[in-house]
């Protein structure tokens, strides 16, 4: 099985993290592919560029199908694009914001989300309504990192987090706590490979792995004909409207495929 | 006061009418333009040719504000970029879904909406659930026209409407109704221009007209400098949290205007 | 255009501040007059004289419809028999918590509340939850003083105002703060207006200036007769029921007109 | 104990009817008055004479108290002016409503009311919104009588009501129903007790008795010190705030009493 | 009129206490027995062991019945077994945390609850959502006690409960504060009646009490024929779906009386 | 990997189809058995019995965790003594409703539940209420079919839940649609495998594959150390509060071991 878990950010700096962090938890036959985007801007934290960035994911998921992946991650907890991009290709897409606020049940009665920056507080608030996943969530609040300057001092981030989450468990009776940012959530991961074993004893959601295991499922019942996605509406294909604009608006996806990183 | 509708399709074809149903009603001293994209799909029903939309709206927006528009309004009622554009620019914005279902009360009780295809619907509700409006909507239907057909036989599109208006009225008990789609309000109202008096006996709100009339407003407000917006976090400017990556982005906003349409 | 702005109070000891505050952010053309009661008792803080003051409003509400009055602005945040003057009279009738409360999303993300007094913190919850507008609300507080006494120190009024809102954002995370009573938001202003600029920074909402703009909107859209009032249940006037007994009820609205005030 | 019954109307026809149905189900030792209020409009199935008639209704309550009754009942689904009667008075006022949508759960899972008339549904909805009685309630219609049509024919009332009640169990899944007037349960009742034994058959919510149980719950509860309702801001008393504007407001209800009229 | 109180606990150490402190309360002719298990855990605190409980209390429910009590008080907040217990018998059958959050807003406008211990809070929180009784509670937490040391030093349990009402009012703006547990209210109003008289003051609701005189209210419909509970799904009786299976299931619930300890 | 799948019923006779039409799509190296109970009622149909099938779920699930199984899922869509089990044990326990509920929004925007009979309806709800995955839930409804009878034709219970489908999707909306009984859905996917491909074409959701797949991922997790389950209050185990007392409720669940049916 292979699996694209697609860093939407316009540079490689981030790929290694998420390679490493992860490579330990897959499972046996799992191929794990890191891609980011190549054109476009950096960083999608801001409403504007993240338009930008939504283009190019739509390019890098087309490609991602062409090449023959068996399940596309979308490695942001904006989930950028993940509608738009289960509209436009056939193998499933995991957004790591819908599956791991999907399955914080099993985990605690009640949860809260630590995320990156302010700015994407109210965006996941929106998303996690439009989801129907906040009926049990109690908090969404940022620790205060963008990811420029997180990748110069992971273990700060990661011990940063470990206080927020202590904390926030304290003020607001979540029993869990959705990292709620992809390279968050691997400087934690990657604190505690590291050896810092109290990063582990909180109940702390890793989204990063929950949207790969997510992407080995949804495959597996793809494969066996029991991903029945339905295509009469939300996620109806132009294709099934009117193949001719769907062939117009096919060409904008075509031309710049993202680049293979880190192969696990 | 100039105020600028942008219909976010790459035509012309719908500049006339939404020129025609508006003029009418509009305040003395109000200029308004119609707007249409040159760039890009025609049409955005569908996710994917919607991102592109969405990018060059926030162009057409640029190249607005530039134009030294007082207000602009994106003309569909997908409401497409229209936090993307808030955060880009500092005039006010208006999305007729944002303003028609924030402004039902006054209608009636409870109130209902009618847009026009089956894939809007899924759409519409998701936002209407982030904007917060939507715990008085009783229903949202699709009427069965897709726009290219509509500008055909708008007088067809009205009738169609007409006789479900009455009928979601009958089903679901609401007393009022959003006519949830640009074009098909504008053709509801040619047909009520034109003479068919029946159509203004129901309590049917027009999101054109509301839009533009809300645009007045905050274009009042916003020279009285009481249009206080926030710019904390939902509608930051990338400018102020990093000016270098805020112009790399903005050079990307820069190079494609809308073609301005019909001036009232 | 004439609006009448009815102080819900039986005393003229609030006209001036409000004609004061809003005098300057009309548009030309707009003639305001501020009204208040001259029957009943004087506040309307409690809810066993606020029936009474009700009754009052009803009967001037007529009143103002009978002096030609294009729209009127009921000027108090508890929307007092807002809903039952809609069903008495047929222009365009305005409450500031209502108007105020639908158009908070375009100020920011999520809104709070500050209004005067505890009494009236459930109130405007109450009122907020039938308006279908509390889904973006995160707080209602106040701030904690009587009109009685703002009326001697609206400095002082301004000054506790602006150190609650900026708390307020602060504890809760709301973007933008509705100053939820006309008579403490006319303090704001007016302090604002002598010259403590810093009110200016805060992002907070103006009931008094949304609920006039509301007013010119909504009487354009009825001389347009675009304001097409559902009379089929909320809104339907006792007179399309029963026409005797809608005599008999007239009545009791017909002879306590209240005393305009100041002409803007 | 003594419980005092206000029909809210203006006529003594309602009188026996209430009085008639309720007597058989009374404990020993309670003594039920039903009153009627001898002022005001008749009806109050619209909003403006609703207004007036809870003037007296304040006054009315006001005078039951010191007529030495345990408890009151605001005899109308309407609950009308029921919060402005807590916050005036000492004894236990029971709202209809209130007291019925609070204790569905013993009956049925989900439950839907039959109201008398179309004007009275949404009014039914905004009240059960704010007592948060809401979530469990499927469906509020109305079987489409005036209160003085029925009296005329409680029988085919009764009959309408049946019909009813088995049509919106079987659309909607309620498995028991409201009947959502005071008059329309008291006809049901009375067809029941002369002899339509199916009428018992069916999962039906009567909600005369559920009021005058809690009445008589509450007034043991307040007899022994149990019944602690707040007094720190929605029942707040005016006097608690200031005495001599109370003084004031209290000579607005002391000079038009109800009068008495069937003692069970 | 008898009343079954049954103390879901396997041990007769809790009955003296809550007969002590509801005995003054009750209105005459009503007998009241309290009961406990003789069979199961002690305590049902925690998840699995409740689960054994609550087939104890449905044997002990059955046995009631078959004693003839008129209804039946299960004496725990979790209301374990509440739902069981009434497709199980046909006397009403009384949970106080289902029939005092039910009652709140009689005491005021928003109500938190203060349960026991940190176990507890979750199950609340899941049954009041169920019960659709949670719109308008601000809070549920702990105050801190396990039932076995409460029962050693009611006093400190009560003066504990007494300050944390207090600051969950300040913090929460609660008008009222359920005292969620049957063993704290007892011990809160043992304190009381033992002459502290400033628990008085607050606005606490007492379950014990509401319980019982919903179960008396529930009764006394019973007998007149008005209690007329829905079979047709979720109350709905094996009995009337397959008379075999009941008997066989009846042969699990018949053998294990619960024992009757104090009769007031 | 081993995954025990518990089908909650006092019988062997679902064992064989469950093993069927799972078989196929489970991954390589997964290895399932079914296991069925061997104490208590035969089915859980009735709130009564489902108590006593609860305990013995309880005793399953220990034995399953000391069989060393590496995940369980208990076989039905009430999701019996779910939460109680996660207590109890370590190792990862699904239940199908919380799973295929939390799952559903890759799939399409809206879903609706088809369960066995008219009793599961409003047990369903409530427990999607709990698990705030009801949100975008648009009915809820039965197919009309008892296990007891399925078994004996289950072609023609697929045939009425594939034209149930159909209708559901047409009057509701729903885009996708859970089977919600894990027999219906085994006959529905026998009926599939053996040929009739039309339903394969529908957007059915298998909440028995959904199960075991999830059982897959979170055993995953759990032996990569990520399945970090709070077990500070919903999960906490009685051994952390109270080792004695727990050793006590241990032996209640120690004597009856289900019985291992069929190994995949």
């Amino acid at each position: 099985m292979r699996i694209c878990f697609l860093n939407p950010f316009g540079t490689d700096k981030y790929d290694g993290i998420i390679k490493e962090v992860l490579s330990s938890s897959l499972r046996p036959g799992t191929a794990l592919e890191v891609w980011h985007l190549d054109a476009g801007p950096r960083n999608l934290d801001y409403f504007a560029p993240k338009q930008l960035v939504q283009v190019e994911i739509l390019r890098a998921a087309k490609a991602a199908e062409e090449a023959g992946f068996d399940a596309l991650v979308i490695g942001c907890l904006y989930d950028p694009a993940l509608t738009e991009v289960r509209e436009l290709v056939n193998i499933p897409v995991i957004g790591p914001l819908e599956s791991s606020t999907s399955l914080t049940r099993p985990f605690g009665h009640r949860y809260a989300i630590i995320t990156d920056h302010h700015k994407a507080v109210p965006e996941l608030k929106d998303r996690m309504r439009i989801y129907g996943t906040d009926a049990n969530c109690v908090s969404v609040e940022a620790v205060g990192w963008f990811v420029d300057d997180m990748i110069k001092d992971p273990m700060k981030v990661a011990d940063d987090t470990f206080r927020h989450v202590q904390d926030i468990m304290a003020r607001t009776g979540a029993e869990t706590v959705i990292i709620g940012c992809t390279i968050v959530s691997a400087c934690y991961e990657l604190a505690f490979q590291r050896g810092d074993k109290k990063l582990g004893e909180l109940s702390v959601i890793n989204p990063n792995l929950i949207a790969v295991k997510s992407a080995e499922m949804f495959a597996d019942m793809h494969r066996a004909g029991q991903y029945r996605i339905s295509r009469t509406a939300f996620y109806q294909n132009l294709q099934d409207h009117d193949p001719i604009e769907a062939a117009d608006v096919a060409s904008y996806f075509q031309n710049q495929p993202a680049t293979a990183a880190e192969r696990i």
